[in-house]
């Protein structure tokens, strides 16, 4: 069984700063009046989580599959409901490849074996929203 | 309806740049053989996002209450299940202030309003995990 631990330090107004097993730390806050913001907004990090996630899984099968491509993103949308606590209840994650001779059907198999068996993130978000996927890719 | 957009890019290596609302970019990445991380890790991250959530939440309850602290800090510890996709299933929650003289009911009060009405990240925790949380008084 593995941990990770956490621990995020309030600094000035509405600024926090959190560590991370890299070693790196982050900083986050909110709008605040009449104060300039300093961080990141902690709720849509969320949806930077799950792309970094799946992200990291879809690169290294690409890799141990030699269907590396030229460019790759992940984006995002993700509605919050209306009312509080507001969490985001759909989502819709869009999988884009840019290469000029991409293997459509290893990408294809990545990308599943991510949002089906690895990615621990998709599951944390199946579990409170209905998550949607697709891969376009961008032929150069 | 809000929704919340981010696009995450692949860099290089397992390098990833996510955008936030806030205007910043985080970067995020996996140990890898024989290259120096350089990013988060993007799984520990949601930890962060919890903390920050429900932080921002207790900071302006706080204020609003006039009942500010002098130090604050959220420490969560989170266990991964063990079999694929790897999820974390027990997630502890530990609310640390520090100050002279607290007003203990007040505190209490903007954590439990947190926690049960207001942070939608600790909603989305509570659809996965087992949620536990604490609230210490450090008087100094």
């Amino acid at each position: 069984m593995a941990t990770n631990s956490v621990t995020t330090v309030w600094k000035e107004n509405m600024l926090f700063e959190s560590d991370n097993p890299s070693g790196d730390t982050l900083f986050m806050d909110a709008p605040d009046e009449g104060i300039q913001s300093k961080g990141l907004r902690p709720k849509a990090m969320m949806l930077s989580s799950l792309a970094g996630c799946s992200g990291l899984d879809v690169v290294s099968l690409l890799k141990k599959m030699r269907a590396e491509v030229d460019d790759f993103k992940i984006v995002v949308h993700a509605e919050l409901t209306d009312e509080h606590p507001k969490y985001y209840d759909k989502v819709s994650v869009e999988y884009h490849f840019y290469g000029s001779d991409m293997k459509e059907d290893k990408i294809q198999k990545a990308v599943d074996l991510s949002v089906e068996k690895y990615c621990g993130v998709m599951e944390m978000f199946r579990r409170f929203a209905d998550v949607k996927t697709s891969v376009y890719l961008h032929v150069q």
